[in-house]
C-alpha cells in the first residue's frame, strides 16, 4: 500500500497521516488530472515557494505517477501556475480578486485558454502560495474535479498556533505518542528531516506557528535562550519557515536570574529591562523573523511578576517592550489559580481564577502583548463552560488555547474526536456586545478589532511512528488546523476529507471511520465524569476513573458529592458567583435551573440525585444510563472497526484495535466505579437492575 | 551535655540514643559504683567478650570519670568479673544457678567476700557476658544501687533478629530517617564504624540477628550472593559477630537464572538444587557462621516457586537442605496473597490469604526452615486483628513479624509508641491448645517445641543523626528489643528504661516523655482510619489520609463505606468466612456482634452508622468524636512537650517539636478529610455540631 518511498525514512503507511497522496486507479481521472498538470511554471522565488514546488512535484508524482516539468518562463503546455499575486496579475487574477486576500489567502483557479488547461495556484504572499498547493493536493485526495475552479480562500484567524510541551530530556508533558521528535538527552535531537515532515503536516493544514518547548519551562530549557541552544533553535526555525511557520519559545520568568545572574527578576528593575532588551536582541541575531515568547508565569509553582509584587501587565510589558523592535509578541498564558487551594474553603473558585486576576487589567498591556486563555475555566474537560474571559477584555490581544494532546480526554488510548468540542466553544456566544459576539468573532480579532489574536493548542504529537499513538488520534491534528483556518466548517467535512486523504475512498471504510469519529465524544463523556463536573481522574498523569482523586487536594477540582447530592454551586444567588463573570444572558442562562443545559448542570448548580433533568431523567438515573451505554457504545465502536481489518493497512489495524480493547477495558472501569461510588453514596438503586458492586 | 566523644565521630547527643552513659552527678552513688567498679577480671577470651569489655569500659568511665584496670588472673582489689560459665563456676556462681540459663542467658551477681566488693557478669556463652554487661551499663543508667544483686536472665525468644529494608542505591523502603547506613550508590558504604555503633545498640537490648537488604531483591541486590560482595557481607558480618548478632541475606529466588544464567529457577530441578548447594557452600567460605536466607517469595511482583507450580513447602526446602549442612536456616516470609485483586470481586479477601495459602503445608518443611509470619492478616496497619496463622500450624517453625518502621503509624513524623501494640498482639490467646496459647507461646517455641522460633521486625534507622528520624522513634527500636527479651514485661517499664538511658533522671522529663509515649498509639488510632478497618491512607507512600485512596484498587484492602453504613464482613454466617480461620473460641468471639470488640469491629463486620458500639456512642459518632479528640490530644502532646524546652539537648528539642508540628498537621487533615467524608456519606450531623467541612 506504501508507495511513498521518497518520504523521509518512512516505511510505515501511518507516518504520512494524511499527506499519503495514494496513487489514483481511476485512468481517467489521472488524465483530468494530467490536462492540468505537465508543467509547473513558479513565477516568483522563495524559500516558500520552494516548499510549494518540492510538495507538488511529490504529492503529483504519487498520484499520477509522473513528475511534471518545471519552468520559470511562459511556456506553451497545460500548466499549474503557482505564484504571489503581485506576480501573477493577469485578466483572470486580477486586482479584484486580489483584494479579497488577506495576508494568508490565496486564489485557486482553472481555466481553459486556447484549448490549454491552465491551474493558478495564486497567494496574497508566498505561504498563500504553498497553502493554494496544499488545497490542490487535498482536493486530488478527495479525487475531486478541477475544471472551472474558482477558490479564494482566506484563514480566519490570524495566529494559527501549535504548542509543544515537549522537554529536552526527551519526555513530553501530556505525551502521549512516544518521546519528543525535537529533543532527546538535554540536546536538540537531530532529526531535522522528522521536524521537517511535522513542519509539513502542520503547513498542509495552516499552522503558521509553533512553540517548540513545553510551558513548564525547566532548568536546562531556560538556556535556550543562550548561545549554547540558540545555533539549534535557529536550525529548528529556519525548517519551519520555509512552509511559513513562526518560531516561537516559552521562557523562564526568572530567567534574568538563573541565565542573566541578577539578583531579581522583577520587570520593573531597569536591570532586569536591559537585560531582557539584550537577550531579545541576541535572539534575533539567530533567528531574525523570532515570532516571540510564550509566559505561563504565576501559574502552578512557576517564577512570574507575582513574586515582586508586580501583576502580570507588568510582567508582560517588559518582555513586549523588549520584541516590539524586532515585531514579536509575549504571548502570556492565563492559567493561573490558586493551586495550593485548601478544599476546606469553599470561598474559593478556581474558576473564577483566570477572569479574576486579568479582568482587571485590560487596556494595561501593550499592543504586542497577546493573552492565551484556555477554552474553559478549568483545564481541558470533556466538559466545561467556556471562559467567561472571553469578550470580558475589549482591549487586550486574546488567543484561545485548545488541547490537541488529549489529556483528559482517553490519552489517545481512548478515541476522542475532538473537533466538535471546539465547534461548540467556537459557536459559543458571549454576547459581549450583543448577539453574534460568538467566541470566534472575538479570537479572529473582528469584534473588537485586536491588533494580535488567533488560536494555540497544545500538540499531541511524539516520536511514535504514527505520532499520535493512536492513529485515529492524527485526525485531531489535522481538525484542529483545519477548524482554525475555517471556524464555519462542520466537524463532519473535516473528518471526511481526512479519511479521504488517510484511508482512501472506499465507501464503507468512510462511513465507518466517519461515524467512529463522530459519535467518539459524546462516549467518552458518557463514560467518565458526568454532567458537566469534571474530574474524577487518577491524580498526576489523568487517565482512568479516581472519583475522589482530586476531592480533598489542593487543586481546586471538586464535586461535593454527599449522601443527598453532587455539583458545584456557582451561582450568584447561593453559591460562588462564577455565573457572575459571565455577560448578562449567559450569566442568567447559567444562574437558573431552568435553563442550565443538562451537560453542565453539575458545574453550575449542586443538585440532589434525585433531581430530575429537562432529559426527564434523574441525576442518578443518567449516570447510571449513560456508564452503562458508554461501555456498550466502546464494544460498538470496536465491532464496527473490526470489519475494515481487510481494508487497512495491517500496522494501522493492529495499532488502533490494540487502542480499541485498552479503551473498553478503561470505560469498565470508569463504569464500575463511578456506578459504584454514586450508589453507595445515594443508595439508590438502578431502575434497571444492572450490575453495580 | 554530651561527654562521649570517645564514641564513634558522633557530636550530636541523639546518635548515641540509649547508650548515653551521662556522667553520675551524685558523689555518693559514684562511691558506691566504684566500690566494684576498680578493675575488671575478665575470664575467657573471645571478641565478644572484648567488646563486653570495651563497652564496660566505655561506661564506666563516663559514668563515673574513671576506667576500671583489666586483669585477666585473680586479684585482690574490688572488682567485676566476667565471664563464661565453665570459666567463672565458684560456690557463688554455681552449677544450680548456671543450670538455669539458656543458651543467651546470663548471671548478675554481687557479694561482698572478705570485705572486697565483686560484680559478677557471668554468661552460659560469650554472648550471655555482653548480655550481663549491658545490663548492669542499664542498672546505672537507671541510678539503681548494686548490692545484692542476684539476677538470673535468660532471653525467651531464641530469634530476636531485625529486617533491614535497605537497598544498595542507598534508599530504604519504608525508611524515615535519610539513607541506608550499609549502602550507597550501588556499594558497601564502607561506614563500618557507624555499622559498628548499631551493633552496640542492638546487642545491649538483645537482638541475635540481621538480614542486611530489603526483602524485595531488586537487580543489583541479587549480586549480594555473589564474589562482587561476598567479601564486604564478610566484613559487615564480623562487625555484628563482635556483638552476638548473625547476618543473613535476603535473597532473589530467581537468582539460578540472574546470577547462575540457568535456565530455571524451578525448586525441584536437580540442577537448581546443585547451584543452591553450590552457592551456599561459596557463601558460607566467606562467613562460616552466616545466618541464612531471609525470602519473600510470589508475593507482590517478586519470583517464587509459582512459577513452576511448586508449592512454598518445594521453594523453600531446596534452600534448606543448601544450609543444612551449615547449620543456617531460611526465613521464608508469609506475606503472600493477590496484589492484582478485582475490587469487584468481594468472594476474595486478602486477610485469609497466609492462612490459606500456608495452612495446608504444615509439616512439609524442612526443619531449618522457619515461617516469618506478620503480626496481623493485612500489613502493619494501627489495628488488626492477630494473624490465624498462629497457632494453626504446629508441626512449622514460626517467627513473628513486627515493624518497627513506621510505615502506617505515621512514619517517625507521628509519635506511635508501639510497644502496647506488640504486647497486645504477644498477649493474645490463639486457644491453638486450649487456654493460654498466646502468641508468645508459639514464638518462642515453647507451645509447639519448635526448633527454631522467635520474633523478627523491620528496623526503624536510617543515617539521620539520630538514627530514626524522630528522636522519640528511638523508643521503639529499643522497645522491640526489650520486648521480645521477655514479653512480660510492662510497656511503661521499657519505656521507663529508655527515658531514663536517654533524658536522665528529672522528674518531670521522665514524667512528660513517659505520658507522651505511652498515648501515642491510642492517639494516632483516634485520629486515623477508625475501628479496626485500617488503610483509608494515601497509596504508594503511606503517609496522610486518603480514604477511598485503596478503596477501588488491586490490593484487596477496603472499607466498602456506602451510604448506609461501613465495614468488611468477614463472618462464616454471611461474609467472606475469615472468621473461621482462628480457633473457635475466637472464631465465636469475632463472629458475633455481641463480643467483638468495637475496636475491631470494622474489620470483622458491616454495619450501619448507627450501630451502638458497646461504649454506647453510635459508629458515626464514634468516628467524629475520636476525630475532633485525636487533634486536641496531639495539641496536649505538643503543648506538653514545650515544657521541655530547657531540659532537653536543643537538636533533640527542636528534632521532636519539629515533628510534633507536622503531627498536628497530619492530625487535623486526618480529622476533617474522615469527618468530612463520613458526613457526605452518611448524613448524619455531628450530635456536638461541630466543624465539619
Amino acid at each position: 500500500m506504501n508507495n511513498l518511498n521518497y518520504l523521509t525514512g518512512a516505511t510505515e503507511v501511518s507516518y504520512h497521516c494524511w499527506l499519503q497522496y495514494t496513487k489514483i486507479e481511476d485512468e481517467a481521472l489521472v488524465e483530468h488530472y494530467q490536462r492540468y498538470c505537465q508543467s509547473l511554471l513558479v513565477l516568483g522565488k522563495s524559500t516558500i515557494i520552494e516548499s510549494a514546488v518540492s510538495e507538488l512535484q511529490k504529492g503529483l508524482h504519487s498520484y499520477l505517477g509522473s513528475k511534471p516539468s518545471i519552468a520559470t518562463q511562459e511556456i506553451n503546455s497545460a500548466a499549474i501556475i503557482l505564484g504571489t499575486a503581485d506576480k501573477v496579475n493577469n485578466p483572470i487574477v486580477n486586482n479584484e480578486l486580489i483584494d479579497k486576500l488577506n495576508d494568508d489567502g490565496y486564489i485557486i483557479k482553472s481555466v481553459n485558454e486556447n484549448d490549454r488547461n491552465i491551474l493558478y495556484l495564486v497567494g496574497k504572499s508566498d505561504i498563500g502560495v504553498l497553502y493554494a498547493a496544499f488545497h490542490l493536493l487535498r482536493l486530488m485526495a478527495s479525487r475531486k474535479m478541477v475544471d472551472n475552479l474558482s477558490i479564494i480562500e482566506n484563514p480566519r484567524n490570524q495566529f494559527r498556533m501549535i504548542n509543544q510541551w515537549d522537554n529536552m530530556d526527551g519526555s513530553i508533558e501530556r505525551g502521549y505518542s512516544g518521546q519528543s521528535i525535537f529533543y532527546t538527552d538535554n540536546q536538540f535531537s537531530g532529526d531535522w528531516e522528522r521536524i521537517k515532515d511535522y513542519a509539513r503536516l502542520l503547513s498542509s493544514v495552516g499552522i503558521n506557528a509553533i512553540s517548540i518547548n513545553n510551558v513548564n519551562v525547566f532548568k536546562v530549557e531556560t538556556n535556550l535562550i543562550t548561545e549554547q541552544f540558540l545555533p539549534d533553535v535557529a536550525k529548528t526555525a529556519d525548517i519551519f519557515r520555509a512552509y511559513g511557520i513562526k518560531t516561537f519559545l516559552s521562557i523562564n520568568y526568572a530567567s534574568p536570574i538563573e541565565v542573566g545572574k541578577l539578583e531579581t527578576a522583577d520587570p520593573l528593575n531597569p536591570e532586569v529591562e536591559k537585560w531582557w532588551q539584550q537577550k531579545t536582541k541576541e535572539i534575533y541575531s539567530y533567528i531574525p523573523d523570532f515570532g516571540g515568547f510564550v509566559v505561563k508565569a504565576d501559574s502552578e509553582h512557576r517564577p512570574g511578576p507575582f513574586s515582586y509584587n508586580r501583576n502580570h501587565a507588568d510582567g508582560a510589558n517588559v518582555l513586549a517592550k523588549a520584541l516590539q523592535p524586532f515585531g514579536g509578541v509575549v504571548i502570556w498564558r492565563c492559567f493561573v489559580y490558586n493551586c495550593l487551594q485548601d478544599w476546606r474553603d469553599r470561598s474559593i473558585d478556581r474558576a473564577k481564577a483566570a477572569y479574576d486576576n486579568f479582568k482587571p487589567l485590560d487596556g494595561k498591556f501593550l499592543d504586542n502583548v497577546i493573552l492565551q486563555i484556555k477554552n474553559g475555566p478549568m483545564d481541558f474537560q470533556v466538559r466545561e463552560p467556556v471562559s467567561p474571559l472571553f469578550g470580558a477584555m475589549s482591549e487586550t490581544n486574546q488567543l484561545i488555547e485548545f488541547q490537541v494532546a488529549q489529556e483528559y480526554t482517553g490519552q489517545q488510548i481512548d478515541l476522542c474526536y475532538l473537533v466538535p468540542q471546539w465547534k461548540e466553544v467556537l459557536d459559543f456566544d458571549t454576547y459581549a456586545k450583543g448577539k453574534q459576539s460568538e467566541v470566534k468573532n472575538i479570537v479572529d480579532g473582528s469584534l473588537f478589532n485586536f491588533k494580535y489574536s488567533g488560536i494555540a493548542a497544545v500538540s499531541n504529537i511524539g516520536n511514535d511512528t504514527n505520532w499520535t499513538g493512536n492513529t485515529l488520534a492524527q485526525a485531531n491534528l489535522y481538525g484542529y488546523g483545519r477548524l482554525i483556518w475555517n471556524p464555519e466548517l462542520s466537524a463532519e467535512e473535516i473528518a471526511e476529507e481526512w479519511v479521504e486523504a488517510t484511508f482512501g475512498h472506499k465507501q464503507h471504510v468512510k462511513e465507518i471511520i466517519l461515524n467512529m469519529l463522530m459519535q467518539s465524544w459524546p462516549i467518552y463523556e458518557n463514560y467518565t465524569a458526568p454532567l458537566g463536573v469534571g474530574w474524577m481522574i487518577n491524580p498526576g498523569h489523568h487517565y482512568g476513573p479516581n472519583i475522589d482523586g482530586y476531592e480533598y487536594s489542593v487543586w481546586g477540582t471538586y464535586h461535593f458529592a454527599d449522601h443527598d447530592g453532587i455539583g458545584v454551586d456557582r451561582t450568584i444567588a447561593t453559591g460562588t458567583g462564577y455565573t457572575g463573570q459571565y455577560f448578562r444572558e449567559n450569566a442568567d442562562y447559567y444562574e437558573s435551573l431552568e435553563t442550565c443545559p443538562d451537560e453542565l448542570l453539575l458545574f453550575f448548580h449542586h443538585v440532589p440525585y434525585t433531581y430530575r433533568l429537562h432529559s426527564g431523567k434523574t441525576v442518578i438515573q443518567h449516570i447510571y444510563d449513560t456508564h452503562f451505554e458508554g461501555v456498550e457504545q466502546v464494544k460498538q465502536l470496536r465491532e464496527m472497526f473490526t470489519r475494515l481489518e481487510k481494508d487497512l493497512d495491517k500496522a494501522i489495524y493492529a495499532n488502533v484495535l490494540d487502542r480499541l480493547e485498552r479503551q473498553l477495558a478503561n470505560a469498565k472501569e470508569w463504569r464500575d466505579k463511578i456506578n459504584t461510588y454514586f450508589y453507595r453514596k445515594s443508595g439508590i438503586n438502578d431502575e434497571k437492575n444492572r450490575m453495580i458492586y
